[in-house]
């Protein structure tokens, strides 16, 4: 499938549109190599609040219109609402659920998103990937963390996520350099899952998300969850709520189907309760 | 050498031997795939605490008799378990110490645990996998950690190890899939550390366990728990324990064969005084 | 450009030199493979306690003269010192801080440092490597980590970082083994950031250093801050101060020098105000 992208305004848009449970999320601003404005962002805290608030919805799928993912945040644009004292993003929304932060105030994400990058991918956008929980990636990314030759820092989780991927070594050479890397790099470095040739980059994330959504949906939460508690948390942390967390799973309608499906040797249906 | 294997029961066994100071420990079920049944917990539990609790004893082998590590537990046999209210496994066995979680009330283990994996290595096997100190992987591995499917988490430790080892975007691919991966990709994903070819597994792993036994056996458990408690409780803590831990082995008896074998340039022979 | 280095005494000597804003920092003592003396270990400190001290440096390049990186600290000499109860480095210096763990009373390193590792580079050798922020390999090293063969533990950082890099499993197979290890196993690892001929591996890793200097030295400082606060404290602790430190790079000079230059489409120039 391809998914049915609006005409941008001049300041850009998310798409969103949903398939089979699946909220496409679309990056929408290509005249600008998609760079990201207030507007853009505020679209894409509430996308990201819609895919966890809606029980229909299972996963995300964040994409870009266009040949590149973006060439990251309209820089202007975004000094001109901070000139007003303006948050483009209410603390009760998660852009920085978008990143997922945690910051404290903002909300949260709890259901998993695939990325699908491609081409420019600066800054921002190697942010919004690496908060994602899985990317795949065309084979003709450019990637850069390029804040210190700004004069600022990567604020939007690159100095916590590198390093959990590929070590510290690796993540100071791209933080403290600048220095651009391609597709292959980011396999390498754990920050990409998958490479496919550029265009096949939005349905190969597509099964990757049809099959999330084929699995328990409150299992894959869970798991999703108790995972990033070992990461915030540490791992005894996320030990410690392991067996109630299992006791309440095992209790819902869905691990019954689980166990009768495999009984039964057919594919199982969940439902989410 | 090959392990001496006994006819096991319909309920499965562990097999155990000791060679030169290492406890070989042998999932043997093979009519079965060697799914694993509450037996066969309890008497792994019970191999893990012998390791620990005997002096002669330094090392562990975890392997598997038969063409496949294990296709997971047995779900019937450990539900009857359940429904009677049994625990497979008392509290001061290190049954979660074969999967070393350190849960409240479970004993940690401290003396290192080689594992040879091969075949099917499913769920609680990529777990059992997981849990040990290094392995060698034959080069016909399956895995998969498909507990999304059946409605319920993973709750062996694959939460918390996965991501570890190859960053959050590889393990929620994986847990969140529950997509099927071989031996090439657990080597590049730091799960396995070594492929052989199918049958020579166990000698390699035979091979690293005697290296490990030839070491001085606190600087090993010391080392260990050092790097536990690195991951556990963070960098910081485990710095706070070195000079401490060092000044203890430092005036240990091997540390002194340690600096008379380098003057007199032989090898070393280490008592674990 | 080859780095000036003297003729050194018996006991060795660490060379210094400046370099567009680089310290070079020499380890020399080739007629015995580099083995680190205590007067060595000393002037190491303060070589790392300048480079944060003087305002004018903005990164440090730890490399060695001679064929090899180092052969490990030479233990006889350093034995005589800790007979007569002298330790080799003063707490307000940083020699901890060349290894840069941290413990109390020790001061911490701010400005990153990029290693050239080359030949055998044993033991302390590793530890310092893994202790800089990003390293350059000649093609042919030799690596070890075989304190558990005499004894003791590695007490300087293997034990919290080679985890952080490789994963856990990689991690105890180095350091419960002592096993050796080449440049390319150290670049599969996350140990390493590049390979390059031998004879290569200073220059490499010089123009390394270059580019981290043409960058907003504020910007580089709070990057690396930020990335290991997450690592000791966890990505929470990280993102808490993410808006403050943000807020205060905006406000200097170098972030107004990074809009201009963007702008106006040339290199920036950056003060460290």
């Amino acid at each position: 499938m391809h998914p049915n992208n609006s005409t941008p305004p001049a300041e850009g848009c998310i798409d969103t549109e949903v398939v089979d449970g699946i909220l496409l999320i679309g990056i929408n601003r290509p005249a600008k190599r998609n760079g990201i404005t207030p507007v853009m962002l505020r679209q894409l805290a509430e996308a990201y609040t819609r895919l966890d608030d809606d029980p229909a919805l299972r996963v995300g799928l964040l994409y870009a219109v266009g040949e590149h993912f973006t060439g990251g945040m309209d820089l202007p644009a975004l000094a001109e609402y901070q000139k007003r004292g303006e948050r483009p993003v209410p603390r009760d929304q998660n852009l920085v659920e978008a990143h997922d932060l945690g910051l404290p105030g903002y909300r949260r994400r709890n259901k998993p998103v695939v990325a699908a990058v491609k081409g420019i991918c600066f800054t921002v956008g190697v942010e919004l990937m690496l908060a994602a929980d899985m990317v795949v990636a065309a084979d003709n990314c450019r990637f850069t963390q390029m804040e210190v030759g700004r004069g600022i820092m990567a604020a939007g989780g690159a100095t916590m996520r590198m390093a959990q991927r590929c070590g510290p070594g690796n993540a100071l050479r791209l933080l403290l350099t600048g220095v651009e890397f391609d597709s292959a790099e980011a396999l390498r470095l754990n920050f990409v899952q998958k490479i496919v040739p550029a265009g096949m980059e939005f349905s190969e994330a597509l099964s990757m998300a049809r099959r999330i959504a084929e699995q328990a949906p409150l299992a894959v939460i869970a798991t999703r969850l108790n995972l990033r508690k070992a990461i915030e948390e540490g791992p005894l942390a996320a030990v410690a709520e392991i067996l109630e967390v299992q006791k309440r799973l095992s209790a819902s309608e869905d691990a019954a189907e689980g166990r009768n499906s495999f009984i039964e040797r057919r594919a199982p249906v969940f439902t989410g309760r």
